[in-house]
């Protein structure tokens, strides 16, 4: 089930280092990129690092809307993670031609993508020197939610839960590591 | 054994999203501290973002140095790891109250921290800006070696290897994920 989860607790769904997909949606055209790149920046308000390649159609569509979704996808979404990381959405519909099902937020017209773990409504705060010299993005994270299956009150928990909810860890190429066991005790 | 990893594969040590600790030294005082929010920025010339407190000791010496350094930590050091995060090195040194051996690097004089499995060492790319509104660094790698147990020809491959010396990715408070397993074969 996908429930929301606190503003000042988003930053947690990103804090262990997954790979991302980031989707984006303007004029009519949407898409969906895999992002290894993309960390927490500040805790409340909630900001976010993605890195964006002046190349990609993800970034005409954030430029000309000023947002994007971020959603966590699984290690059962690995196949569906390489396949939007290796293709350009500028000359067909990523969704169509991967089956890729999605949902609306509840702040942002950029789709969430179905059967990711969790989900972040960003919107660009702009800041040009960053986004032209360094093709780094920072976005105000809106709304958030989970899926309670592996996160619930503000915390991962995949232990007990089927091991492909797991979240991805980009090696290069394809590969990724699984987040692994947890190490050590709340304090 | 220590091997030198090629900067054009440098980011790879940071791919998959683990926890560091931060490196500093200047004017005869280093430091030491664990940072969740740290990502490569670009491939070539290697570059990396790490989000450090204005608060921060590691703050002060890398404005006077221009310089850090990061290691990549493992499972056996989570307690380290956690204690380096929560204790500021401004009133004491915490390589000694913490008995935390170093090595020294090629390039900057930031300690490198001994029994991690990468290390990465780092100039300030000066941006006045992000340090001042987001706490944001850039610094570009110019030397970067990794334990050839976990990591070789440019690939991280901790299946087999000891699960000690698999890294980590923070949670909260003090609880981490180690890296889990392969997920996807090479492409």
């Amino acid at each position: 089930m996908r429930l929301p989860v606190p503003l000042d607790r988003a930053y947690r769904l990103l804090n262990h280092g997954p790979t991302v997909l980031i989707g984006s949606a303007a004029g009519g055209r949407r898409n969906v990129m895999a992002a290894a790149w993309c960390m927490p920046l500040d805790f409340d308000p909630p900001r976010v690092l993605v890195v964006i390649d002046s190349a990609t159609f993800t970034r005409e569509l954030m430029e000309a809307s000023g947002e994007f979704s971020i959603s966590v996808p699984t290690c059962a979404q690995r196949e569906l993670t390489v396949a939007v990381g290796g293709d350009s959405g500028r000359e067909h519909d990523k969704f169509e031609a991967l089956s890729i099902a999605t949902f609306a937020g509840e702040q942002v017209r950029a789709p969430l993508i179905d059967g990711c773990v969790a989900w972040l409504e960003c919107r660009v705060i702009p800041e040009p020197h960053n986004e032209n010299r360094h093709d780094l993005f920072i976005g105000e994270v809106v709304a958030a939610q989970a899926d309670s299956r592996v996160f619930s009150s503000g915390r991962w928990h995949f232990d007990g839960a089927d091991a492909a909810l797991r979240t991805l860890h980009h090696v290069a190429g394809g590969t990724f590591f699984a987040t692994g066991d947890v190490v050590g005790n709340d304090r």
